[in-house]
């Protein structure tokens, strides 16, 4: 259970590592929108293994087919499938994981949940899971896109330690792609490769943070009691593969202030009503105010390394693990567009919802 | 929309700080459990105002009232209604605030959303709100205690820039309710209530960070997609008021460490297979692993304040804003029950779902 | 579980017979509708008990309290809370049946289900349940009549043997309330009447059929596959208790024509697209098309009967029950506001969600 | 919206007539369960079109792949994914109806709805949608058949005014499959298959009902307020196409008597608590007792004909329209695997619930 996502906008992914394919049906995109396979491709293609030399070697083209819900080249109103096919799953790769536990993977979790050990990669808990969601978050991104420019920038913020240093303002999706790692901080984005090389050589891997901002979401997002949009947000987020935590605005940060330093007070700006700081990352009280969404999401590193690990077997048998094989030693590249995603779904989500909040 | 949480513990919350009380249903509760009002009335009376000199001075005794769903002293399976009254409610105290919007409230967000201005007390985003929750979570308490002595415990681990520093296996409930401000560090303890003296007086505000443990989670508890255990916490918890993050085990400081450092091994000892450290805080893929559950919230400083603020009017007419009266400078030690309520709602909901996830 | 309905405008209904009261929570009502505890009355004093001499005889006022969700004479758009506080309950008038089931109540099932004997009145599967219904169908009958003026009638056709004979075209609901048994055709109200009083005098008790037309109703409401518009009126309908079964249209004597017959024509009428005829009862394919909604339901003959009857008791020892004291022998005038509350229940719900099936 | 179906045991369909394919994304069956193709594929061959000479002539092989979901021969407890795909499309047959609305079919109220005119083979609406359902209900028969060896079974009682008549104690799954109609009443089968050559030659249709009842169903299944098996049952078979209405037990019928004569009286039989008729149909107060669950489901003529009709275009110009090409004179015969589908996936739903519904 639990493979369903969102109330109005909703979609259901399946699929495992090691079967025919994975995908996504979204139930409840309005009628009307138009809607290609290459609107989802260019997400897809952000999020593909192998895209460059900084990640998983796993050779996937992860081409995308709409399988229903498009009529003449627009959306009908009705479930749209998705599929892409898996072409490069090596399911013997994983022999010799079959009766053990990777740690801090979901073997252990899944067996005791469940009652059986899904040897071949992960199964369900692939990360090949989210091809589904960054497909539908394409077309939520369409949707917010026609609707009200609504723009959803994602990007690495921090790895391991290399911490970048950018002046939002100035971030832009194309400086944010001219980078490998996807770090608009180029002094820092160097660092990060030679770091995510450096650990790819020794086996090991690093985890990081992604920062996001989401542009022109107009006020009234959100609904006050559960909800909020920051919990809608961070429910999302944190049902990505990795992630350890999420804040908003000043987060965690916010402690370090008293009320009197922390309220966003409200001005006027060209008869606008703003707040002259954003302290509270665009949201308050749960609800958007229009100013700048902030958040940040952390990723610990990646589970799989080529270390010598302890572990235990089904049967309780203690045992030294070395994984072999590709391994990739940083997602955080990769997360860019699965963050970007999940933001997009559920803010199409409460702006639909947004329709019926008045009579 | 969006006042019910849940699944199968589904509880939907009602009522303003102005209306004639607050409430929540709870549809989904199994039959058979024991329940009175005496087991809501010692969570209500944690999360009250006015039980100590540190919290908000408003006078409320909170005293609930089962309404429906309990039969002979046992749920009934069928809807609970708990309906607590408004006492202390003073509507006229909140007349100078009719047309403007008080900074970093929901004033704000909630007129642009539903088209008025809800100008007594925050309306439906009163922490009042949080009533229903803090009653039902008792219900869930009582549902966990009984099926697997599952225990969920909170407390204030810093405010403002004072931080605690505690023996996490050591604390207990009688150490944590022996403070004021529900700190289980004596030093930081005092420290942190002449920290909230001085803002009072100086009618600031201060936030903090909330830590909780649950002890004898079973393993399995979340599912491996969307309704990750982190995930479903996440929203729970980003759901009660002023949060602005949250994070689970080692959270954003994961980011510090190498996959071969965080990573946690499997061990067997005496004869049941654990890891040897919990940098996971107890969930692995999303489903809890059996280790102890490890999170923190955190919460930025409370809104009002009697200070002099920049603010406008509905009509956007700039003016400065001071609002007089109570204000309760720090929420902490009464988000320690919020806190605990919003976790057990979610463990009891995962747990009945987990009684269908296998044939 | 299960004690919810609806997807947009959503009702939790809580309470039973004995407890303190009974109520609703409406979560997804949009802000900005005027709302009085007037507005409610009227219709739950058409399902009261005791309002005429032909139905059951406990004395209840219904008087229902708003007690959230409304601020200056308007819904805000959170969680309506409705209460209407018990008064002639009589736990102790049940005392003789605590240990054996009444033939053809839910008693035993509900034993079946949930492991104890809700002995005092039916508990949870009471009549008086329904309560809360009507008060939100009563909402759900404002938000229509603002929006498109759609317009919810249902009465009394058949009671026994008894059948009326209307021009459905001069139906009206004021012909409906001059009728005590709430059929507008009067020789057979007269005949309906004398059968209700001679069935009450021996004991016993009758059934009948509820048609409901629905006028105004736009086209385009219901959903192409699960939700069809029949689907959820049905569930709806079936939902009410003593309900056999449902039909649209011409329901099942549409199995005595032929497609050449059945089909309805496409024709122009005033600028505007008609069906020539209404076989189809204003619904094809699932979704309203803009033609009279029409259908009927019907109710099998009240369970409690003043009879002497076989029973066993909880431990499965065989005996005769006679029951005693009030009984109602044909609940079909009652059950028309409740069938006009879930009609509109249903259509709120469906108009709201058409509000976002086109960008 | 509303693509989705079921709570705990839910699926999504998705697909078009005229599309690749069509499937179903089943989210919530547990882990463990074995299955493979085969056991979906029997029973869409009975859904089959061009299985007999009185069905549809659309040849289609309607193989179905499982996507996902299935590891080692059994479930796993995550999203199921089946596909169909079509491979006898034909769109241009439809070039014909581009501008204009099949009476009775969902033509003008889907583009009422949706705001476009999906011309080919009724796109959404097409009955290649219940193809989805039948392989879902597939799965929920055989966890049935594991639990509680709960047996569906349904037969065509009635088409046109051809009555059959059949002691239901002797209707079985192979009497009912050695029919081509599937009426287990042979001289009525007969007839039924003379009456549908019968309209099938003349351009015409004829609709019917459908008995279905279910064996072995434990007490307690179904929930006592909304979600009552009738409910939800009554939900689940209107949604079907062509379906005007549905009863329970005498259903219409027990209008005609009082209620002494309608209640089903407790008796002890063998130890075990029965009632000595089933006027209730195996449910009271929404709650299976345990009986033979007994209900009936009327299927309009189906609407595509080879007549002149009378009908207009999208712009509102009268004019004839005579269908061309294969037709379904009678769709009875291939209702019934999709009646038992929507039965199975309802009772597998209840049954998941009553997991929950005690501590």
């Amino acid at each position: 259970m639990g493979d369903t996502f969102g109330l109005l906008f909703r979609i259901t992914t399946w699929g495992e590592s090691h079967g025919s394919g994975v995908g996504v049906v979204i139930d409840g995109c309005p009628s009307g929108l138009q809607l290609s396979e290459g609107d989802l491709q260019y997400e897809l293609d952000r999020r593909r293994p192998g895209q460059s030399k900084i990640t998983t070697q796993r050779k996937e083209s992860d081409s995308v087919r709409i399988l229903s819900g498009v009529f003449e080249g627009c959306t009908t109103g009705t479930a749209i499938s998705l599929m892409v096919s898996n072409e490069d799953a090596k399911p013997h790769a994983y022999d010799h994981l079959k009766d053990l536990y990777r740690p801090s993977h979901a073997d252990y979790t899944f067996d005791r949940k469940y009652g059986f050990r899904d040897w071949m990669g992960g199964g369900r808990s692939s990360a090949r899971e989210t091809i589904g969601r960054v497909a539908a978050g394409a077309i939520a991104k369409k949707l917010l896109q026609h609707w009200e420019k609504i723009k959803t920038m994602a990007w690495v913020e921090q790895i391991h330690d290399i911490k970048s240093s950018v002046d939002k303002q100035s971030v832009s999706k194309k400086r944010i792609e001219a980078s490998l790692v996807r770090c608009p901080d180029p002094e820092a984005s160097e660092a990060m490769i030679a770091r995510i090389h450096e650990v790819r050589k020794s086996g090991d891997s690093v985890g990081g943070i992604i920062r996001a901002v989401v542009r022109n979401a107009p006020a009234g997002l959100g609904e006050p009691v559960f909800d909020k949009l920051t919990a809608d947000l961070a429910k999302a987020l944190m049902s990505l593969p990795a992630t350890r935590g999420v804040e908003f605005g000043l987060g965690f940060d916010s402690v370090k202030l008293k009320g009197s330093e922390h309220n966003d007070a409200f001005v006027m700006q060209e008869g606008i009503i703003r707040t002259s700081t954003n302290h509270s990352g665009g949201i308050q009280g749960g609800i958007s105010n229009g100013e700048e969404i902030d958040l940040r999401v952390s990723f610990k590193p990646t589970s799989t390394i080529n270390f010598e690990q302890d572990t235990v077997t089904r049967e309780g048998k203690s045992l030294k693990l070395k994984a072999k094989g590709r391994h990739d030693p940083c997602v955080l590249p990769r997360a860019v567009p699965m963050v970007e995603a999940m933001i997009n779904l559920v803010l199409a989500d409460h702006y639909l919802r947004n329709h019926t909040s008045r009579i």
